[in-house]
């Protein structure tokens, strides 16, 4: 199977996997959504990223119908559809729905919510060995004050923009620096680096996604007793760092072979530390 | 009729008028438009409309397939369509289109093209003559270096989310600032104010779009003998004007009453003299 849709309220056929032209998602990037992964049929973390759904949709003024719950019935109907063996990549979006040909309805619309799986392949062992070139983009975080990156919503457009210069500079990852010029996050993942043994990693306050992914590290980081600061940090801090990483729930620990014309050290003793202990956890909780 | 759709190279019946849940305009806020208003079936400044969304397309790196002239066509196939006599809005939405859950296609896929036409009911005569409430709100306009308000962008999180804050106000119209403080555009449509009888207005390089409207009214005013000055103005700057005005290819020239706290006297005179030239304009071009 190519991939596995949920369309309100049921599980559908790819052909009839379809929205109204008039929804406010495919009109406005109004919408809020979420990435998951799955090991062998089973979503990693799904409590976490459908508590943080639930913060997006609140900020935006989504009503979620029933809550979160009936989308965490969908990633498990959309897994089991998809089959349970491979990896998959999992994504929930809600968007305001479809009110019409009317740009200003009274009241908003019932919300289109949509659940996919589809099968993933992560990067390769040697993408994972030798970590992936990375680049700082001319474009910037959106500011918080003007569209919040914790709001995790589709209005993507900034992240498509950094992507795209990244490709054209032949890097995987973009790097954004938040609107004062301090670290901010990469395109869809967060950054960490490490300098002197000590984790560090742009803090919440740098108008950046509260990454589960991210979360999760800087607890696997303090149980190993690893050093960790948050921080607000020039592009210099990253590029005098002996390791550097990203993190997101599809990708886990991504590190980094380079950033710009920085090349990192091919040794990379904490970033493995934590690789290992990111896999540890998820065999211990899904039992895979 | 509701409304006419044409996608992707036809007329489709409404219940036909669906997009893939893969679209990136739907996952992404992948996507540019124009809106554009027509009176008695002919649209308005069709070619200044097309022109810049050839740009946006342009600067998101989005490939029309034969340029903008079959878009062009198909606005003038929904409003025959939709039948000719009423005032109709006509919105043009391009997305990069549909690839299906690979969230990291090797190559573009075809793009998803959009027209719809539907019946429009413009402000009624009396808010044209009292004008309407606007608020500056905390939301701020986009920073030009994350993502350009120059590029009509389906990603438009901030200005929603501007517009709810105005809406729980009790306003219509939201006021954004740019991120240094300075005035920039209300949520869809650019900003005018009237001070000793200078017609002043936000200028380009504030970070704002380029508006149709607003090109048609700087137009008119220097037509008129109306001095006209661009620049980077405080809201300040805004509260003490004698008269002002919102403007956007929908709703034309619309006075507002209020911003904030601050009422403005009922008599308008540049905004009067403005508003007439507009219409005749329109009658002109259109001969409607």
């Amino acid at each position: 199977v190519r991939a596995a849709v949920w369309l309100d309220g049921r599980l559908v056929p790819l052909r009839r996997a379809r929205v109204s032209v008039f929804d406010r998602g495919f009109l406005q990037g109004d919408g809020v959504y979420e990435t998951i992964r799955a090991y062998r049929g089973r979503p990693f973390r799904l409590v976490e990223h459908l508590a943080r759904l639930r913060a997006s949709a609140r900020a935006v003024g989504i009503a979620l119908p029933g809550g979160v719950a009936p989308l965490g019935r969908a990633v498990a109907a959309v897994l089991r559809r998809l089959g349970g063996a491979a990896d998959a990549r999992v994504r929930i979006t809600v968007t305001r729905g479809n009110a019409g040909p009317d740009p200003a309805p009274r009241r908003d619309p019932r919300p289109t919510r949509v659940v996919t799986a589809a099968p993933y392949t992560p990067p390769s062992p040697a993408e994972y060995a030798r970590g992936v070139p990375a680049v700082v983009t001319r474009i910037r975080r959106n500011d918080r004050r003007a569209q919040d990156p914790a709001i995790k919503a589709t209005s993507l457009l900034n992240t498509l923009l950094a992507l795209r210069e990244a490709r054209r500079a032949g890097a995987r990852e973009a790097i954004l620096l938040a609107p004062d010029g301090r670290l901010a996050e990469a395109a869809s993942a967060n950054l960490f680096f490490v300098r002197g043994g000590t984790l560090h990693t742009p803090a919440l306050e740098s108008g950046i996604l509260a990454g589960v992914t991210r979360a999760l590290v800087l607890d696997l980081a303090r149980r190993l007793g690893i050093p960790v600061r948050e921080g607000r940090y020039r592009p210099t801090a990253l590029l005098g760092a002996d390791e550097a990483f990203v993190t997101a729930s599809t990708i886990e620990i991504l590190p980094l072979s380079s950033v710009g014309r920085r090349r990192f050290p091919p040794i990379r003793p904490v970033t493995r530390a934590l690789r290992e202990a990111y896999r540890v956890t998820v065999a211990d909780e899904l039992g895979v």
